[in-house]
C-alpha cells in the first residue's frame, strides 16, 4: 500500500509540541515498553483486546496508563491515538496483526515505516542483506534443492509453517506452487542480537549516519526444533517445527562483536541509501557456523520479542550505561531527548 | 498418613505471637530462602547434614543464622523447631527427606499442607489439572501404547527413573507390574512458570480466592535428555534421562501470559475446591507444542528450584515490584504482612 | 620456556609502590575487566590490534584508558606496560595469542604463571586433576577405543578441531599419528562453575590455603552440537564440532553444590603441592551424568569467558556480596585490597 505522506505525519507531531504519550498493541513486548514509560514519566497506552485487559491490568508497574479496548487488534481508531498525542512503537506483533494497513496509518510510527515495508518482503530483505555485504544462506530455485533446505513461507509469524525438505521431489509433494522462498540450511547455533541505532549518539559504534549500541543477544527457543532430539532419541520421526515459544538470554565469544558490529553498521548504512534510514531497535537473525562464520537469514527493522530477556539490562547493556536499561527504556528515552530538542521528525514517520 | 490438627498448629502459632523465624532443610531452594529473611530481619533456622554444615557456613549473606545439625534429614526435632517461633518452608528437598511424615508434623507449614498430599500423588494430581480443564498429556493403559510413552514411577525425586517405551512389549519387558503412570509422548519445548498465590493481595491477576503473581519461568536441565543429541550424532543409541541437573532462564512470548495465568487461576480455584486451598509459590509443569498449545504433565505445590534463577528478581517480577524480588524473598514478605495484620493462620497449616 | 625470575616480578612490583593500573588484550572477557576498573576507580590498559580499536572505543562505561595498538595480539613491549604500572590479568585469549611466550614475559601477571603452564598440557591438566581425585573421563589408548571417543588436540582454541570417533579404524583413518589425547565419551550435561580463590579470605569455602567462592556458572553454547539434533532431524549426518561462541547462564542444583566445591577444593589444594598455587579465577569444565556424578575434563587456570554472561552479578554472587560482582570486579578489588596490605607478591608472578 501507499505510505501515509511524511509531511501529514510532520504536521501531527508539530500538533503534539513536546508532549507526547507513547502507544501500542498488548502483545509481544509491550510490557516491556509501558514499565518503561510509566519509570519516564510518559504516558502509555495499550490497545488491547478485551479477552486481554485482566492480563494488562495484573501488573503493576507494567500495566498502561489508559487502555484502548477492540476486539479485534487491528481495530482501533487512528484518530484515539492523535487525540492522546501518541506516538505508536511497532513491534513484531503490532506488524502483525496491523499488517499492510500500517502503511498508510495516520498516526507517527517511531522509526521509518519505509523499513517495515522492506520487513515484510523476504525478497527485499535478502535484496537489502546482500547489498550490505553480509554473509547469508544460499537462496535456491527449486530445481537446486539437492539435500535439506528451509522453505520458508511470505508472512510466516513467529516461525510457524516453516517446512524442511529434503529433495526437489519432496518440496513438489509439500510446497508445489506455493509461493515461498527456498533457503540453504546451515548447520550452526542461533544468535539474535538487539541493536539500537540513534542518529544522535556520540558514543556507541559509529556508522555513516549516527552510531549502534548493542543492547542484548538472546536465542529464541522454538518448538518443536529445540526439543526434538528428545523425540528423536524417543524413536519418533516427527517433522520439525520452528515455532517461537519463548527466548532466553546467551552472550557471544567477545572475539565475535567486531564482525557484529561491522554486519550492524552496514545493515544501518544500505538502510539509508535503499529507504532513508532505520531507526531505533533491530535485530539481525543470525546463524554462527562452527568456523565462526555469521550467516544473516532475516532483519526484524524494530524492537525484537528477545529484549524481554533483559527488562532488566542485559550483560551488554551496562556497557554504555550506569542503570538497566532495556530496549523499551532505551526507546523512551530517544523519544524523550528527540521531543526536548525539537528532534521528533527525524526519528519518526 | 493423617493430617495433624489444624487446632493444633494454630495454638503453636498464637503462642508465637507476631514474632517467627523460617526454618527449612539445607537443600533445593534454600540459600535464597536463608538470604531473603537476612535482607528482611527474620531469622532462620538451617536444618543441615554434618557434611554439609561447612558448605552453607560458607556464604556470608545466604547462610542461615542457625543450624540444626543432623545426621540424616529427616531426623530433626518438630519441638526444636516451635521452641524457635519457626515456620516451615517446605521446598522439594523438604517434601522429599521427610516423605509422609510431614503430614502429621506438628510445627507451622507456610502454605496449606495438604496440597503437599495432592502433589505426592500422580493420580491425584492428574485429577486436579482435569477438574481444572488444563490439558495433559493423555493418562494410557499399558495395553494402549501405541508409540513412545513416558513412565513415571512413584515418587521419581528430581526426574530420576523415568523410563521411555517404545511398545506394549517393551512395557511387559521393562516395566512390568511396577506401579507407575504411563504418560503419552509430547513434542514441544519445556517452560516452567512460577507462580505466586496470595489471598491479600489487591494487585495481580485476580483469581476466585485472591490474586496470582508471575514471578519467573525457568527451562530445567535434565541429564542426559538436553544433550542427548550429542550421544546420537556420535553415534551412540542411549537411553535418555531426565535427572534434573539445574535450571536455566527463559522468557515466554509475551501472548502465552493470558493462557498461562489462566492456567493458574483454574488450578489454584480447584485447589479450593479439592482441599482448602493452596498458597504461596506453585509451579505447573508445561510443555509447549509447535502450534502453541499448552501441556501441563505435573504441579509443584510449593516453591521450586527454578526459582534459583532469579534470586536477584527476574524479567517478570519487575512488573511488579520496584525491587529484586526473589520467589524466597516474596515468601518472607507473605509471612511479615500476614504476621503484622494477625492472619498467619489463614496461610499456615 | 623457561619462567621469569620470581625476584625479577618481586622488584618490578617493587617498583609500583600501592599504584597499579590493570592490561590486557582486547578479547575473551576484557570488556568486563575495563568496566569493573573504571568502577573501582583503576586504569586501565587495553592492548588492542588496530582494526578492532573502534569497537573498544565504542563502549562508554567498558573502554579501557589507554589503548597500546599492535598489528598483533603478541607484539606488545612488556615495557611499555611496567612503564604504567600495569598488572596484565591474563585471560583464555591472552593465553593463546602469547603462547609460551608468556613464560619469559617481564611483566607482573596476575596469578601464578606456573598454572598457565599446566593449563597449557593436557597431561599435566590431567594429573593435576587425577592427583586432586578428580572423577575424569578415562584417557584411552587408540587400541582401547571400543566406541565413540573424544579426540583433543595441543592447543586446540574454544573447542575447535576436536574430533569424534567411533572406532580404531576410524582413529587411524582421521587422526593417524597425530599428537593428541583420546578420552572416553560421557554422556550427559555440561556445567562451568567459576571459582574465585582467595589466600586473603575470611569468609568462602575453606581450603587449606585460602578460601573459595563460586561466581556463577554457565553452559557453553557450541557450534555445530548444540543444535546439531536440528541437522540430524533434517535428514543430514554431519560432524559434529565444538566451537565455543558463546555462553548461556545457568544454576546447579542445589544439592550439587557441596560436591562442587569439594572439587574446587581439591584442585586449588593440589595446585599449592604441584606449582605454588593457583590465585583468583578459575573453572572446572565439567559433565554430569545422570547418575548425578560430576566428571571434571579440563581446568582453566585463569578468568573464563563464561563470566561475561554476569557482568552484572550471578544469582551466586549474591550469597557473598551486597551488590553486583562480575569476576572482572571481584579480581580488580583483590588487586586493591592486596595492593592496600602490600600483598601483591603473595598473589602475582
Amino acid at each position: 500500500m501507499v505510505l501515509v505522506d511524511k509531511q501529514k505525519i510532520n504536521s501531527i507531531l508539530d500538533s503534539y509540541g513536546e508532549k507526547f504519550s507513547i502507544a501500542t498493541i498488548c502483545s509481544h513486548s509491550s510490557l516491556q515498553l509501558f514499565k518503561a514509560a510509566r519509570e519516564e514519566g510518559v504516558k502509555s497506552i495499550g490497545i488491547v483486546q478485551r479477552d486481554k485487559k485482566s492480563l494488562y491490568e495484573s501488573f503493576p508497574l507494567a500495566k498502561p496508563d489508559e487502555f484502548i479496548v477492540v476486539d479485534n487488534y487491528a481495530d482501533f481508531n487512528p484518530s484515539d491515538l492523535v487525540s492522546n498525542n501518541a506516538i505508536v512503537i511497532p513491534h513484531g506483533s503490532f506488524v502483525e496483526y496491523v499488517g499492510e494497513k500500517v502503511d498508510s496509518l495516520e498516526v507517527p510510527l517511531y522509526g521509518n515505516r519505509a523499513s517495515l515495508v522492506w520487513e515484510r518482503s523476504r525478497d527485499k530483505m535478502f535484496e537489502w542483506m546482500h547489498k550490505a555485504k553480509v554473509r547469508t544462506p544460499k537462496i535456491l530455485k527449486p530445481e537446486e534443492i539437492s539435500g535439506p533446505a528451509l522453505v520458508k513461507f511470505p508472512g510466516a509469524k513467529g516461525g510457524r509453517g516453516y517446512v524442511i525438505v529434503n529433495s526437489q521431489n519432496e518440496f513438489r509433494l509439500r510446497v508445489g506452487d506455493k509461493k515461498c522462498m527456498i533457503q540453504e540450511f546451515i548447520i550452526g547455533v542461533r544468535a539474535y542480537p538487539h541493536y539500537f541505532f540513534s542518529p544522535f549518539n556520540n558514543f556507541g559504534y559509529k556508522t555513516s549516519h549516527g552510531a549502534l549500541e548493542l543492547l542484548g543477544v538472546d536465542k529464541r527457543v522454538e518448538s518443536s526444533a529445540d526439543e526434538i532430539a528428545r523425540a528423536v532419541s524417543a524413536g519418533m520421526h516427527p517433522k520439525m517445527a520452528f515455532t517461537v515459544i519463548g527466548n532466553e538470554p546467551m552472550v557471544l565469544r567477545e572475539s565475535l562483536l567486531q564482525e557484529y558490529m561491522e554486519i550492524g553498521k552496514r545493515i544501518s548504512d544500505v538502510s539509508f541509501d535503499l529507504f532513508g534510514g532505520m531507526f531505533g531497535p533491530f535485530c539481525i537473525e543470525t546463524i554462527i557456523s562452527e568456523d565462526l562464520e555469521i550467516y544473516a537469514f532475516e532483519i526484524s527493522a524494530r524492537i525484537v520479542a528477545g529484549t524481554n530477556v533483559y527488562v532488566n539490562g542485559s550483560p551488554y547493556s551496562g556497557f554504555y550505561y550506569n542503570e538497566p536499561m532495556s530496549t523499551g527504556k532505551r526507546i523512551i528515552r530517544e523519544l524523550k531527548s528527540a521531543a526536548k530538542n525539537r528532534k521528533l521528525k527525524d526519528i519518526i514517520y
